[in-house]
């Protein structure tokens, strides 16, 4: 392992913190992460509105995500509150599963990923909630951070 | 799909609710959720205390999923509030992996599988914010409920 | 003024309190409480999709109404926390107005007023927020409970 | 309708999405709103003291006016988190109703409006709690911005 | 230290958890908690009125104790979530000192100590924020469980 | 009493406010603060770990700590919403109290002193709720700003 790797959220002593992020610049930053829930076929139908209303179901999810990255901070124990500019929430019906991305932006001075995989997170948790009586088996999956950019560290990309 | 299979969150007309549960048994129920957070060699290294203070890390992580299952209602629209009468949140640091599992307990109208869930996922993403000075790239994956008891549908495990 | 009339929430001194209802039964409760938003005749055409999507608009205002229920002892400093069984939330496009309608159901020690208020309330500035960029006049009025039933008080209607 | 015109927090699609204000300058904005709760002759003699200790009642809705306008963002889905740097709210009892005014003040990218309004909003919702043992029907009425100034739209009185 | 005595909410290994207690009956359980304040001269003036408006400033604390009760859970990490059935906070200023006490009523499974001890700390917490700008050396002192009642363990008094 | 002394957070009425602090100037500002939990021989023990695992026993009080710092303006009225940039909560064990102590920091409009006596208390309060089942006398006590620096007011010490 690398010379100075360490885990940043704890100090010297193991003691957990909120890192000190008064030096660091305010900078527009962005970042996109993505999900999916596995589903049954049966609830792609029902979610596909094939013979009955879908109605409000990926509206709920896609609520409850943007509603969640505002929460980051309540939930995510050492994420310093941030003042988020942009949300946008994407659901999308597939084969076997329901895609999930969500980018969030911020003009701060630390990064929102955590904020975009929370509203994934969460948009996933309310997608299971709604098709669970039909599919008690849906598994959340691959949630990730797929680009970054602003700040110091810059452009990353998956 | 079946007959009458449908999603029993939004009505005939398709608009999203919080179905009435005031019919159902108060009983006491049960529900394990798990989940994994794939990380690099170095972060399994730094988790597992390798020459470094692992500290409050892990520690962090099972407080934030406790605290996040008494949150569900507040982040998943239609969940119904609960009385949980018990939460506990296991993690272990596994070769390339952090391997979390939750059981909630109520004794109360509905299901805690959401509560469990949730727990998973905010330890999760807990997780992930405290290694990702070190790993960008961590995925949260496989988070599903495992088993579930109490209430009309009675035993369920996968 | 009758004899005796008081307000509940202060106490002999006037001091607000929230009172102690440990000694009023669990019953099965219900209340309905109604609103409108009034608009102007280009958001009551946006509303109904004319020439544009609409989209999320009247579905983000009924999650947000179920949210608010639940969250009711948060906002109202005297309410009790309580378990809610049940909540739906009714949007209608009229022609000058959205008509808002909440039905909370609890089975507790208090009615379930509040919530149903809260609820319609926080449909309605979801509404005012969505429509806002087009008519900044828009007004909420006529927010009120219409039905109430369960408890010592009975069946109670407008 | 004129071209173009259209509801801000859809995106072509029709999904709802927090808004992207990144782009928007930091300046000093103002808000005021204002509502009424339409109560009985008997609760107006008992908010105005009259043979009883008024107390804390309006006290109790001015401060729950005040916390409502900081959980803004948590309870209408699509508005931003924001620096809010002042709330007043002012109730006045008056021969049939109670009469509320608040005025919310930042230094950030968005108005405060929704703040202003959620402020009316929660301390009427809390006048209803406290004055409905003693009549049932009160009423919110005629909650709507009546000014607000800064920003691109600058000044802007009912 | 005598056999068996242990931390109740870390398991063998020293994982926090949320205790169990659907075990435990639901029984009506009262608890009281006191503090004080240690203020300055200049602080106990303002606080009794003289010469200027004492005005809203102990009702504040009052309605923030009542509120702080219902948010325990959400700060008190192993904290379960309570029927909470009445709340009373009272505030008196005596010559250096603002004295506090807070009762609490339940009628659940745990008992209501914590809910009370909330309730004091975060009154108190307001005391001191309203008094800061005259005497920035106010200490909160003495915070402690007078009685309790209710549940297995029965009464007790300090 | 000096000339103009009065509580900055009632107007002249007496009614509460958040004071508005648009003109004052985003600056670094830190605050500490301190407190004690006086607990029994016992608990001390077995927070040192003698004899069995201490385990996350004051990790979770940190976290509590650190979160409440967050949470500050939705539990005390008054308080504004701040962009906190740092905060660490430092539990040690004496011989008969836990000792804590909070720095907190942000670059805002106002101090922090609020965030860094939050942090202490509810940490403070998490000791209480751990220890309870052992020493149901545990006090709460001097709960107090040890210094504060930034601003109009300067650098400030007890």
């Amino acid at each position: 392992m690398p010379d100075g790797a360490r885990l940043t959220h704890v100090d010297e002593s193991g003691a957990a913190r909120m890192v000190d992020v008064s030096e660091k610049d305010v900078t527009a930053r962005v970042a996109t992460a993505t999900g999916r829930v596995l589903v049954s076929a049966e609830v792609v139908a029902l979610l596909r509105g094939e013979g009955v209303p879908k109605g409000d179901a990926l509206g709920v999810a896609r609520v409850a995500g943007i509603m969640a990255a505002k929460r980051t901070p309540d939930l995510v124990p050492l994420c310093h509150p941030l003042a988020i500019s942009g949300v946008s929430v994407d659901l999308d019906v597939g084969d076997d599963a329901v895609h999930i991305s969500a980018t969030v932006r911020t003009t701060d001075r630390t990064g929102v990923e955590m904020e975009a995989l929370t509203a994934v997170s969460v948009a996933a948790l309310t997608v299971v909630d709604m098709v669970k009586a039909v599919d008690k088996a849906a598994v959340i999956t691959d949630v990730r951070v797929e680009a970054k950019s602003g700040g110091r560290s810059g452009e990353w990309t998956r």
